[in-house]
C-alpha cells in the first residue's frame, strides 16, 4: 500500500466516526454526498480518498457502512489495542485520562507519571499515578506503544529523548515547542495556540 | 491575497513558533534549511509555503526573523486581540483556562459558562464561571470572536446553533462530533482519539 498524507489519514478518520454514526442510526448504505456533507468535504473527495484502498461503492448503492468501517478500522490500525502512557498529571492529563473515546477506540492508557510528591500514588479513573523516575524502568519491563506528552516546554525535550532511547515509537506531545527526534519516531503535535491560529486566520480573511 | 489551504497555514503557524524561538536565542537570519529541519518538512515546502506571500528571503542571506515573524503575525491575523469564551467548566475547559499561551498570542479568555450550579460563581484563573443559561444574552451585549466547546457531545448541537444564532464566526470543538453549521463559520475540531489515530496508522505502517 503506498503511503499515505497526514490529512489524508485524518480524513479517514473523520469518515470513521460518521460510520460509526450512520451504523447506530441503523443505516446499511451511505453515498458519498452524504459522508462529504457530514464531514465538510467534496463528494469528489471522499471518492478520491477511499479509492486508494480499492473499490468500495457500488454506483448508485453507495457504501455498506459495515464493510467500509472495517476497512477504515484496519487501514487505520485500529484492529488492535494500544499501551498508552502519559507523561504529566496536570490538567491536561487529567482530561485525558477520563477520556472515554480513547478506552473505546483500544486506546488503553496504562499509566499515568509526575514529578510532584503530592500527586505520586493517587489513582486517577483506576489508573495510579507513578514518580517519573520510574518511567525509564518502567516502560523497559513494561512497554508502551504510545506516550503522551502533557509536561512544560522546558522538560519536554529530555524526555523526548528518554522515550527515544527506550524505544517508544509514538508520541502524542502537548507541550508547545517542536520536538527534535529520528525519522522512525512518529511525533504528533497538539499546539491549543495553533488551533486559535487557523482561526484567527479564518477571521482576518473572512 | 489567494485563500491557502488549512495545511499551509497550519505550517505558517508553526514557521511563527520557530522564528520566536529564534528570536529569543538573538539569531537576526535563518535559512529555510533551518526552517525545514526544526519543522520537521523539506526547505522546498518552507520556500513554497512563504512565496504565497511575496518574496521574503535574499539568496544566501536567509529570511529576516524579525521581519519575517512581523509578516507571519499579519498573514495570521494575529495583529490585534481576540475575546474568547470557553463553554463548558470540565477538565478540558479547566486546562484551556490556564494555557498561558493564549494570553500571550492575543487570545483573551473572557468568561466560562457551565451548568452545573455547583461550578457557577466560582473563580478560575481570575475568570468567573458563569450560568449557560445566562450565554444568549451575554453574548449579545458583550459579543466575543471565538467560542471554545468543551461539552459532552450530546448538548454540542445546540449550543452550536446557538452561537450561530448569536453571529459567532470562529468556534473551536472539543466534544467528539461533527458539528452542521453555515459555511461562514469556520469551525475547528480538536478530537484526541483522532490524533492517537494518526499514530495508530503511523504504527501499522511503520
Amino acid at each position: 500500500m503506498r503511503k499515505i498524507s497526514e490529512s489524508t489519514v485524518r480524513r479517514l478518520s473523520v469518515y470513521l466516526g460518521l460510520l460509526e454514526e450512520f451504523a447506530r442510526l441503523g443505516k446499511a448504505t451511505v453515498s458519498s454526498d452524504e459522508m462529504a456533507q457530514r464531514g465538510h468535504t467534496t463528494p469528489a473527495q471522499v471518492r478520491k480518498d477511499l479509492s486508494f484502498f480499492g473499490s468500495f461503492g457500488k454506483r448508485g448503492l453507495g457504501y455498506d457502512v459495515v464493510e467500509l468501517s472495517d476497512r477504515l478500522r484496519d487501514i487505520l490500525g485500529l484492529g488492535r489495542t494500544y499501551r498508552v502512557t502519559v507523561i504529566g498529571a496536570g490538567k491536561i492529563g487529567s482530561a485525558l485520562v477520563q477520556y472515554r473515546e480513547f478506552g473505546e477506540r483500544g486506546f488503553h492508557i496504562v499509566s499515568v507519571y509526575d514529578n510532584d510528591e503530592a500527586k505520586v500514588g493517587r489513582s486517577w479513573n483506576g489508573v495510579e499515578v507513578r514518580d517519573v523516575r520510574q518511567l525509564e524502568s518502567d516502560l523497559r519491563t513494561e512497554p508502551v506503544d504510545i506516550a503522551i506528552l502533557a509536561i512544560p516546554p522546558h522538560v519536554a525535550q529530555q524526555t523526548m529523548d528518554l522515550l527515544v532511547g527506550i524505544g517508544v515509537k509514538a508520541v502524542l506531545n502537548f507541550a508547545p515547542i517542536r520536538l527534535s527526534h529520528p525519522d522512525e519516531v512518529t511525533v504528533q503535535n497538539v499546539n491549543m495556540a495553533l488551533e486559535l491560529e487557523t482561526l484567527s486566520y479564518a477571521l482576518r480573511n473572512s
